[in-house]
């Protein structure tokens, strides 16, 4: 029977993304989503293309998306990429820009999509050590290589690359394409987006489901010299010519626009994360430095394992990965006030103290 | 600077889909779009998760939905692949089924879509001509091939190839899997899902575009053996986890729940291609059988360039393709009566007579 398969399908290992439970009154910290809804303007747009407008098709090219984008990031839109999540413009770029020779680079400990999508188009790549504080050190990527990729800030350890070291990166490899999946960049780092008009190798991706609230409605942006973009344009209209609907293009484009609720939301969560490295360090956790939506702690005392799974049973689910390195380490994602007090709650009924 | 991309991006031939103007009052028939709008249950469906649950992924497997989908068509979940858009499923067909040794074998006269997913994952096709009838001919289909595929009915011709012809076309390629796209199944034809638990070598493909009014939303579906959906769902969550967003997963679930209305507008539509039909017989036109939501039509007299030139001047927008054996041909979607009457209007004005 699977001899119908394409031979690479038997040996590809599919991404697990982190569960989505359907039962009620649970405090769901395990897939860095935001604990604040979308701008009610993003509401009230869907709204307005709530209608027989349905029956046609959108528009392929996402035009107004893109300008909102642009304008948000000072750069014009063919500069601008859109799609289905993030994860679709990933999927494209690593097709489209990565399929080379060489290697491409990426930190060991990172978003572990990455060597899911080099399966899928096979990629040869090598994941680089980081230092032992899980820091990127950006002279290990002077080596040959056809691509580097990494998040920043970096998951799931949410520590940031500051600036100027991508800057140096950049510098050292101008021969190959330089990705900073920028997903959780809006809760404490400054976007590399700064730098594509002088770095013609950069790419810069970035998503809505976390900083602008919508996970549930699949929204995805690469920003990077037009050379680049046109590579994923091609790609994107040999694959799907309309991957965002009508009513995910109307509540991103207005997601954009509100940059109030935008920037309120940020902050909102950048205290509330403040408040929890606090109270998780009193309680004897290690946590690394996030400038992300979530934090990575891991506590002396305590197999993470079985940490996530107390806090399972209680109610509070949280991220654990059964991986070298890092299987010590819960990620917690960023809650409201409440739900962050519930999982301090849930940790202290548990026992776990200095 | 095109270093930085893939190798084999250079010589992609993206496909180009109709035109979607930004012109009010236009008479719309170049896209197959569904002329009435989506159900009000559709509407009502979205309108109870348009709310703060969009910062939450959505079902990462859309079971819901999968779930109407087996019952309309009484297989189980596990016979059924859900993606955003048909394009989507077609894309992860391509790469995850078709990429063997040996040709993909499609119509020569079929949707251009087909060639450019070879191009993106290097499958080697033959396009196999239909007869002079622009008919399909299964026997044609029996030379070594790694896989076959076509729409039924036929794009752009509307013909429909009967369901003991398809049975006789998967009885002589039990090796391969043969692929039925039904993007236009309910305007006139029986689907081969009544087949898919005989052939453990058949999927069908479908879409909400056409007959369920939902070309706005992107949701299409693939229905075969679980073998061949488990090679879908491997490409799939090595490519996005969550492909359709909170809005489209209930918006489709309700179209597959609202079983009258379907009917009702699919019959609606029926009934004005006869008239349709009639019309532009009566005009001198030489009309293919439609079992789709438009109809393939040439004139004896006149160019079809000019002919679509004409039309579009009198703000009536149809779909001409350039291409060798149909250049002579309009593709013309079923509208409203109203719409059809100003296509007719527009032909007259513009002098066209047996």
């Amino acid at each position: 029977m699977s001899d119908f398969w394409s031979p690479f399908v038997k040996n590809l290992v599919p991404y697990v993304p982190g569960e989505q439970p359907k039962i009620a009154n649970l405090v769901k910290l395990n897939t860095n989503e935001n604990p604040y809804g979308p701008s009610p303007q993003v509401i009230s747009a869907i709204q307005a293309e709530l209608n027989d407008s349905l029956r046609l098709y959108p528009d392929p090219d996402g035009e107004r998306l893109k300008q909102a984008i642009a304008k948000h990031y000072s750069v014009t839109a063919e500069h601008v990429f859109v799609g289905n999540g993030s994860d679709e413009v990933l999927a494209h770029i690593f097709h489209g820009l990565f399929q080379h020779e060489g290697p491409l680079l990426f930190p060991d400990i990172s978003y572990s999509f990455y060597p899911v999508y080099c399966g899928l188009y096979g990629i040869p790549f090598e994941a680089i050590p980081l230092n032992d504080e899980f820091q990127i050190q950006v002279e290990d990527y002077q080596r040959p290589n056809a691509g580097i990729i990494f998040p920043n800030p970096n998951a799931p350890t949410g520590c940031l690359l500051a600036l100027d070291a991508i800057e140096a990166l950049l510098k050292a490899n101008q021969r190959s394409v330089v990705v900073v999946d920028e997903a959780y960049i809006d809760f404490g780092g400054e976007s590399a987006i700064a730098l594509v008009n002088r770095y013609p190798n950069l790419l810069v991706t970035q998503t809505l489901s976390k900083s602008r609230s919508l996970a549930g409605l699949r929204v995805g942006l690469a920003v990077g010299h037009p050379r680049l973009i046109e590579a994923l344009e091609r790609i994107k209209n040999s694959f799907n010519s309309f991957p965002l609907d009508r009513l995910a293009l109307a509540g991103a484009t207005a997601a954009f626009e509100d940059q109030d609720y935008f920037e309120k939301t940020c902050q909102a969560v950048i205290e509330s994360r403040a408040c929890l490295v606090a109270d998780l360090q009193a309680l004897g956790f290690d946590v690394l430095p996030s400038a992300a939506n979530f934090v990575f702690a891991r506590h002396p005392h305590y197999v993470g394992e079985e940490l996530a799974a107390a806090l399972r049973e209680r109610h509070v689910l949280v991220r654990h990965f059964k991986r070298p390195r890092i299987d010590s380490f819960l990620r917690i994602t960023i809650g409201t006030p409440e739900q962050n007090a519930a999982l301090v709650a849930a940790l202290k009924d548990y026992g776990v103290h200095q």
